[in-house]
Order: structure tokens, then C-alpha cells, then sequence
């Protein structure tokens, strides 16, 4: 068994807009990365695929070229924007390498695809939970990835800290 | 946010029979446990319930006392050979305090239930991969904690070393 700590590590986090993401990062900064190893720590970001919009006559063709590119345009904006804010939150790092990456796709695809590719040594990522019912339906992407990346997958829940909320 | 990786924090590694937890066991001394900070590690085994076993003919009486408490027993000696073979692992540690629990009960229900009673701050276990077919219908033990725990939950897959049999 290879000693991983002393080793380069490739820490992948997948982050999207949600808070629960971010707290995954923060999670893991505080309790995975290690300001002594040769950490290298992966931001990655998945560009949601162009949503298919059907209009209630399922005519569809509500779209211009011009609404088309200001919805890739925002998608663009978005993906810059998340991955600013995770930049920001890793500013105080000394020896980890930081690298960011944006791919689109089907987040449960991207990920999985990714963390082959760039050789992850583990993955992190907010809990990504949808409602029971949808959940039913499509599996969460934590749950996907969890079985089917290779290596550890840390799973982090952001807690719930407003209690009536908690259901 | 409160600053954990300073605090005592207290990590659970559910161990069991197979190689893969105790994988799980060795990827998180390496990576996730801190010696510079007052973490707390629990290993807990969760003691499969008395199977229910069902003669061909449907009968059920096939088992005397003495062969109920023969499995009893190796019931206990299993636990026992598992929980001393995770603390020998940890046995480098110097100031890491570790405790031991085991408890009765499926898997699924024990773990989430300790996590909530001890408090855990994060949970470490093998993926416990069923075949594909046996998984669609219970769902993996990791599955069902990593949606059921509050805690972040960190999946570790032993790598396959026989190439041949990485199916």
C-alpha cells in the first residue's frame, strides 16, 4: 500500500452554485487538504447541457438565436462565477496547487469522466440531494458518482442550521 | 463557521469483515486523520442480527439451542477479531484517542444511529458494493447512510490490484 498522505495528492471538488458545494470545499479545506503535502486541489465545475425548453403547444420554437446565446451567455457567467468564488475561498493556501476546470455535460457524467482523466485521488462534493420523489427517479449525482468513480468519494451535507426548516 | 479541524473532532470508521473497510481504515489514518489535533476515532462493527434460516422442507426447527448459541458464539468471535484487527492498525497513533463500539443490528440502521448518538463529525466506510442486481433492490449500506447520516460521509473503494478480475 502506497503511502498517499506524503505523496502528491489529486483532490478533485466539484462545485456548482449551490451553497452546499461550497460548504463541501470549505469542509475539505479544513479537514482533507494538508498544507505540508504536495497537495493538488481540483475545482471543478460542470456547465449544465442546454436545457431543452418545450412551450405548453409543444411548438418549441419559441427561441431566437439571439435568446440561445443569452442563455450560454448567462451559463457562462454562472460557471465563471462559481468557480471565482471557490478560487477565493482557497486564497489563503501557501503550498497546494489550485486548479479550476469547466466542462459541460451531465454533472453525474462530467464528474465521473474527470476524475478518471485527471487521475483524482479523491472526490468531494456537496450531497446534491433532490427531493425524495426525484430522487427517486434519477438517483442523486453523489450517489451516482459514489459508485462509479474508482477512488474515495467525501460526501458532504451542509447542515441545516435554521431548524424549522429541517425536514 | 466553526473551525473543526482545530476542534476535537470525532471520526467514525465503520470496520467489518471485509478488506475493503479496513482499506477504508488505512486511507483515512493517512489522509484524514490529523496527529496535531485532538481527533477522536471510533471503530464501530455492527454485528449482522441472528440470520433467519429456513430449511428446504420450510420446517425451520432444523437448529438446537446448542447450534444457536455455537452461532452466537462465532458471532462474538467474528466482532471481536474484527474490532482487534482495526485497533492494531491504529496502534502507531500517539495522540489520537481510540474507541471501540459494536452493536447489533443491520448495518444500515446501527451506523446512522450511531453517528447521531456519538456525534460524529465525519463517517468513513468501505462502498460495501453489492452485484449490481442485489444493490437495485436493497441498496448498498454506504448508499443509505451517505442519504441518511447529517455528517459528511467519505466512501473508500479498495483499488482492484488483479486486472483480470476488475469487472
Amino acid at each position: 500500500m502506497d503511502d498517499v498522505a506524503t505523496n502528491e495528492r489529486r483532490i478533485m471538488v466539484a462545485v456548482d452554485e449551490g451553497e452546499e458545494s461550497m460548504y463541501a470545499l470549505s469542509w475539505c479545506l479544513k479537514n482533507v487538504i494538508s498544507e505540508n503535502s504536495k497537495d493538488t486541489l481540483i475545482l471543478l465545475y460542470a456547465k449544465p447541457p442546454r436545457p431543452v425548453f418545450t412551450t405548453l403547444d409543444g411548438t418549441g420554437y419559441l427561441f431566437s438565436s439571439d435568446i440561445r446565446s443569452a442563455i450560454e451567455s448567462h451559463s457562462n457567467d454562472v460557471a465563471e462565477c462559481v468557480i471565482e468564488k471557490a478560487k477565493r475561498m482557497c486564497k489563503d493556501l501557501q503550498n497546494v496547487k489550485v486548479q479550476t476546470r469547466v466542462e459541460s455535460g451531465d454533472p453525474r457524467d462530467v464528474i465521473c469522466q474527470m476524475v478518471d482523466k485527471l487521475g483524482a485521488n479523491v472526490l468531494v462534493m456537496g450531497s446534491h440531494g433532490y427531493g425524495l420523489i426525484k430522487r427517486a427517479f434519477l438517483g442523486s449525482v453523489s450517489n451516482h458518482c459514489a459508485q462509479n468513480v474508482k477512488c474515495p468519494v467525501l460526501i458532504v451535507k451542509k447542515p441545516t442550521t435554521n431548524v424549522a426548516g429541517n425536514k
